[in-house]
């Protein structure tokens, strides 16, 4: 493609607009613009990326088994009422009505469309296993559509379903769609890792998430420094260690004046202790339901793992002035001992180690020393509901865990028999009995993927591309106002695109340091520059952009050692 | 493909749901899937074909010079009021409020977002020519959705849009578009015709409409039999030959008492003439407006042409109750003789050459003969207003026009400055003046185009696929439980598949008759089938669905012959 007659508006300002780098980088490179928040065009360059990944994926889906299809975009009320998702996907979930006043929804997911589309046609195990995807823009009203791509309103999706006869089944479809997707993003040239994940709303006993690591990533990872063990910091566990204080002999619970001292900080500062001698007393409303949630002092609530063990649809923090009317309590001193009967209190299981502990006293500038769990209060359940830290114990070695950002770009979910229950999605099994169909389901984002690339292959100049999904693997600057410069240009131009390689000519009439710059902002893999001086010497001058190396290549062998270099350049 | 594993539920039944063929036979092939009133999912199958004319149209567009991207579904109100079309596009548009109450519509064609793309970043005349293409999903909400997907409501289209400095400009890109959809369409081994359109609801000055012509079209089209003048019936024209009694004398107008008699056939036949010696009178709301329209009592009024010259949105048949009060007339007799003053009338060419005319007398009961048009009643215009017929004369030549039904798949319109004028899309000249960006759109109907291909090649056995965008090349059958027989299946289905010929393996269970049907159905260009018999002899036996020539191949050149076969299918 000749750069003169691309569509490839290029900026030279950052766009105020754009808060993380691989959203700057997009509207720098002319491969995006935006429509409204979370709704953007493709221009060519970017649409190129995008169709890049959509045929590694739609190859590895392929060899996997599965099988293309594609749903609407948009969805009767019907079907999703059915499976009980219609008021529980929230405002999340578009809905509008068609000129005759029925209800639809833009579809978020798949699952209740697929689940209706095979319980008709699938009669008997004979039909099983099944896999069947699409590539499909799904459309999500997102609260705060930010960060460019990466969570976008309108987004296209690779998402696949597996349909088996049992568990043991799913497990093996499952393990198709694990390896599919690490060899997708290999292919892309991407580090990906899978990590444990929670399930969420989709439901379902087991999933991953295929995570890139990246600084601007919104997902948190727990990744064992010793061991195989990654997980969500939403799901992810560690190892409890006992405390130093394990030993202590119980004391006798004690009232202690601390006038105002109301956070973990202030009272461990004003009685002089570590804060993992504290218990933080948590009140929340689960549905509704006044709770206490009961942690070390020196450790953060995992709300995830709260809401999951609670099967809560909403956790909300109750305000100030209702703790005497629901607690018997006062925000800031309130605690397991001698609070308002019935209420549920959970603990996390460091907190059944505490030893002569502080709580609040419910009670206005109290707190109490000397607290023992079991003797001095009584919990409803011990469970693991801490968020992990830096350097965690590994639950699965004796390494350390370590806490790095992540952006989810692929999520398998072991559904099991969710959907095929709600909606009746039934087979016949060798013994002509009725059985539910076992199901799985599989997303990539691949706009995020986009963005997710930059984010972790970039430089303080722009994009680098791997050269799988680059644009374009070769560009080529010809340089000054000069005839053969532009002819030889145009000759290697054509040698290299007709031996199928896709090359940029930069044949504008622009100064030699804008080519510079617009080379480096799209990021392509190899950028070939001739100019007279060049051609006196008989060579282009190539340049890696991901490592910058530079190498003479002599004019007669050009296409011979591009082949070369592009081969090793990932 | 084995058909064993694939997703390919075929139907015996004719589904009741199923008006036209192409939609009988898209269900029961196992192509497609309703979810509701033309919104379909496209099972494997359906969409291996979809897929093949998508790159065969991508293909064509990539070497017309025209540029891929990708734009929202979503779009933003504000565009729309911007261009005026929010309105205008009535209930065929489907609209949404976001979370935040914000107003948006689902994309029925994207004039308004690629104007609002391009509009910023479209400075100089250097940046022009351009075309950007995209294939997209669209809705409109179609008052009867039917015939499945030739008329959905969501469906996939190609469109492209030029932008051009100037009028000649423009007409460069048209033609390219132009000849690009004459190749893709050949390309997809069909029969495509290209006719004079109306432009309608797109603006602009020219257009020209791609139909494939088959009984079930929705759309007339007039062909000359002599000349190359083909149109849609909704603009064709025709010339006006002089008529028998031309050269009459006028006689004197004269009232007579013609009781009940209200029709052109009542009326002719009462008076014992013939109905072109008849001025039919219409009388038309127009936006609102009562006017009168007459047309030769043998013609049928074309409703666009008249639309067109008032620039009406809506055209409305006044009804009966309403004439003595708006023409001071009565249904059945009114006529252009004595019409209630100020009362617009507007006449076909026809009707300015008819002499001694009958017409409505604008009194119960009575008629009007020896009428002339001139000396009897004055019109504001003559125009051609009427539809052509089967046998009318080519406006261009001697020879005669045919009407043939066909399936709009594509639409090409010269939009001129439309939209750039409503939406401030310019550009500066060489002069530094700034200019309005003269623009086109073309557009391809994808979904449309698959049904429209059954609907021109199929028998009463199953669907007939061009090679080119057959889902699979090539149908084996291997027949009877005979292991050297389902071994030899394998082995020739390898050896296809490895050299790039794309194959299904009915290796299912079932009886030779089910898979001859199914192999008819879904309408796999060349059928290998493999029988004990066949392999006594050393053959398979090749048969070619389109023309049902049967071939034996021996056994040990297989691929060759395949290869051969294929080659000259089309």
């Amino acid at each position: 493609m000749k750069m003169s007659k691309m569509y490839l508006p290029t900026l030279k300002e950052v766009p105020s607009e754009a808060e993380v780098l691989s959203h700057q980088y997009m509207l720098r490179a002319g491969m995006m613009r935006t429509l409204t928040a979370g709704v953007y065009s493709y221009l060519p360059l970017g649409y190129r990326v995008i169709r890049k990944i959509e045929n590694i994926i739609r190859k590895a889906m392929d060899e996997s088994g599965a099988q293309e299809l594609l749903m609407p975009i948009m969805h009767t009320a019907e079907l999703w009422q059915e499976s009980g998702r219609w008021d529980r996907f929230g405002p999340l979930m578009i809905k509008f009505q068609d000129r005759k006043g029925r209800e639809y929804c833009l579809g978020p997911t798949h699952e209740e469309i697929i689940t209706d589309l095979v319980r008709d046609e699938i009669r008997s195990y004979k039909d099983l296993p099944l896999n069947l995807y699409q590539i499909q823009t799904k459309v999500r009203d997102e609260i705060r559509p930010r960060f460019g791509i990466m969570r976008g309103r309108e987004f296209i999706m690779k998402d696949a379903y597996s349909f088996d006869t049992d568990y043991e089944g799913l497990d093996k479809s499952y393990q198709l769609m694990y390896d599919a997707y690490v060899k997708a993003f290999k292919d892309c040239g991407l580090e990906v890792r899978a990590v444990e994940a929670d399930s969420g709303a989709m439901g379902g006993s087991a999933s991953h998430e295929f995570m890139v690591l990246a600084d601007a990533g919104e997902d948190e990872v727990a990744f064992c420094n010793n061991c195989d063990y990654a997980a969500n910091v939403e799901r992810a566990g560690a190892a409890i260690a006992d405390p130093a204080f394990e030993k202590e002999e119980m004391a006798a619970a004690e009232k202690v004046y601390t006038p105002a001292q109301k956070t973990i900080a202030e009272i461990t500062e004003y009685l002089n202790v570590n804060a993992d001698r504290t218990i933080k007393s948590l009140a929340f409303l689960a549905d509704g339901e006044p709770i206490l949630v009961l942690l070390s002092g020196d450790d953060e609530l995992n709300e995830i793992k709260l809401a999951n063990y609670l099967n809560a649809v909403e956790l909300e923090a109750v305000v100030e002035d209702k703790f005497p009317e629901m607690y018997n309590s006062f925000a800031g001193f309130i605690g397991p001992v001698g609070i308002k009967e019935g209420i549920r209190i959970l603990a996390d299981l460091r907190v059944k180690n505490l030893k002569n502990a502080i709580t609040g006293a419910n009670e206005k500038d109290y707190h109490l020393i000397n607290v023992n769990p079991g003797k001095d209060f009584e919990v409803e359940d011990y469970l693991d509901l801490r968020k992990v830290k830096d350097g965690d114990q590994c639950p699965h070695c004796e390494g350390q865990l370590e806490i790095k950002a992540g952006i989810e770009v692929g999520h398998i979910f072991k559904l099991g028999s969710k959907y095929s229950e709600s909606m009746g999605a039934r087979y016949l099994d060798e013994n002509g009995r009725e059985q539910l169909i076992i199901m799985g389901s599989y997303g990539i984002g691949i706009t995020r993927l986009v963005a997710a690339a930059i984010e972790q292959q970039h430089d303080e100049n722009g994009i680098i591309w791997p050269t799988a999904i680059a644009p374009y693997q070769v560009i080529i600057l010809p340089l000054g106002n000069n005839d053969e410069v532009t002819t030889r240009a145009e000759v290697i131009y054509q040698e290299l695109t007709d031996n199928g390689i896709e090359v940029l000519l930069d044949d504008r009439q622009e100064r030699a340091g804008v080519k510079f710059n617009d080379a480096d902002l799209i990021g392509i893999p190899l950028r070939l520059t001739i100019g007279s001086r060049s051609l006196e010497k008989g060579v282009v001058e190539a340049r890696v952009r991901k490592t910058g190396e530079e190498i003479n290549i002599k004019l007669d062998s050009v296409y011979e050692k591009v082949i070369g270099i592009l081969k090793n350049i990932d």
